[in-house]
């Protein structure tokens, strides 16, 4: 199967499994933007991180699929909460009004906090088709990439270092934890579905921090060359807020061979895995560095 | 040992551990924001009921108390979210400025959402002192407990009933998932630390609904009878945004009668628990029922 149909067929697999992880029912308004925060929209990178991760490591795709929602919940989330006023004040996601725009500011709240607890419930499921040990460590990697010592605490760096003039050591660290941390942990949370040696889970560690870094230079340089109906989200908007970015600190060809850096580096911790089964974690990386949205 | 004696005795503990559990260092201010959010004030009511669990299941203090620590930082979290202008605006919460107004909308937004994500890797200790199975059944209780068929839930009905004329089984219906999820959940965490038989489960389990229904009956009855130096809070803040509560809807007698009936329902359900040690547990309801704060 070539890399498009792969994808694809990832991607439906994991609209549908969304779909039924989130809830629907009596708290009608909830629900509704919740749905709506995570639904019809997005690249979905990080579950098929997670689902490629896990079938390079020998597990089936039905094992890891309440990893790969769980961690696309955070994910949503996490653009709700930032798109509201008193953050970056965005009015469109995903070619959408954003969720406040659409449900008011204290249903996103609301629906951004719902959305945090559903994820961990999505690792829990109660019909016992994922161990109790495998859920409690899918668990604690979640919860520490989303946390203060992962998304949340790159979120604080960002809205603290608006204006100041970061060097590429600050802002490198504070993309590894706003994005970076999300997705190296939805990495390691394909590969905890079997026991690794520690030197592949490194390696795939590895893999994960370098492909997180480059999907960040690679978000810097299309805020500066693409246009919104393309990003599906404002465009220049990182200028515009006056927010340091690998582009504003480094130019546009650097930029570009930074990532292009990166990308070789993520490939090269792949071939130190010594997993047969990785061409679909290569070509994500290639995905990841090559997109034009 | 009597009541208030071991109420100060915990309190300590908790305090000490909570202080323990929070993150301290390089994000500097989203982890102040989140210390202050938690340290330093209330009355640690969810705490106090997983571990006065855990001991009249024979479990230890030491084994309940990251699930002490997780419950209060989810009610903290939920605290700093709900105070925020989009949703109740207010200003003063346990006698201080509430987050945002001492950090900011956007740092209170961070700070709440890295509480919950906090809650949850604390019920994970990377140390090996709780069983990789008790953490995953805590995770997910806390996680349906917090989230649209719990706390989230509750808040979203109650955001849409402002103004409304909500019968009393509605306004059960919202308070037992707006406050009394996480307190009923408090419970089943600390009954959780041992293997129970389903009928002293189920009887906890009462306990826990009764006695978190009758903590906002009684939170109904202070908003109209205490002031703001008592609370802590500012009071009459139901009355003024038009929000139908168990006084409003029954008077303030029948209210009261509501509460000790409930409180009587808490009793009985301890008594059928067939546990012997269960003192604490039905002091809690007590303290609850009657205070005056």
């Amino acid at each position: 199967m070539d890399f498009n149909a792969w994808l694809a067929q990832q991607h439906t697999e994991v609209e549908l499994a969304l779909s039924r992880a989130l809830p629907e029912g009596s708290s009608a308004d909830l629900c509704q933007a919740m749905r709506y925060a995570v639904l019809g929209g997005g690249k979905r990178l990080r579950p098929l991180l997670v689902l490629a991760t896990a079938q390079a490591v020998g597990a089936s795709t039905a094992l890891a699929m309440p990893a790969a929602c769980a961690v696309e919940m955070i994910h949503a989330y996490s653009l709700v909460h930032d798109d509201m006023p008193c953050m970056d004040n965005d009015v469109l996601r995903r070619g959408k009004p954003t969720v406040h725009v659409r449900f008011g500011q204290a249903s996103a709240l609301l629906a951004g906090d719902a959305l945090q607890a559903q994820a961990f419930e999505t690792l829990l499921p109660e019909d016992g088709s994922v161990p109790l040990t495998l859920s409690a460590r899918w668990c604690r990697l979640l919860a520490v990439a989303s946390g203060a010592r992962g998304m949340a605490g790159g979120q604080a760096i960002d809205l603290s270092s608006v204006g100041l003039a970061l060097d590429q050591t600050a802002l490198t660290q504070m993309h590894r934890l706003k994005t970076g941390a999300l997705l190296q942990a939805s990495v390691m949370m394909g590969a905890t579905c079997v026991e690794l040696s520690d030197a592949k889970t490194q390696a795939l560690s590895r893999y994960g921090a370098a492909l997180g870094l480059a999907f960040q230079v690679v978000d810097d340089i299309l805020d500066v060359t693409a246009n919104a109906s393309t990003l599906g989200k404002t465009a220049g908007k990182d200028a515009a807020n006056d927010k340091p970015t690998f582009v504003s600190l480094m130019g546009l060809t650097q930029a570009q061979a930074h990532a292009n850096a990166l990308l070789d580096e993520a490939h090269q911790a792949l071939a130190h895995t010594g997993l047969p089964a990785v061409e679909r974690l290569h070509q994500l990386a290639d995905w990841v560095t090559r997109r034009s949205h």
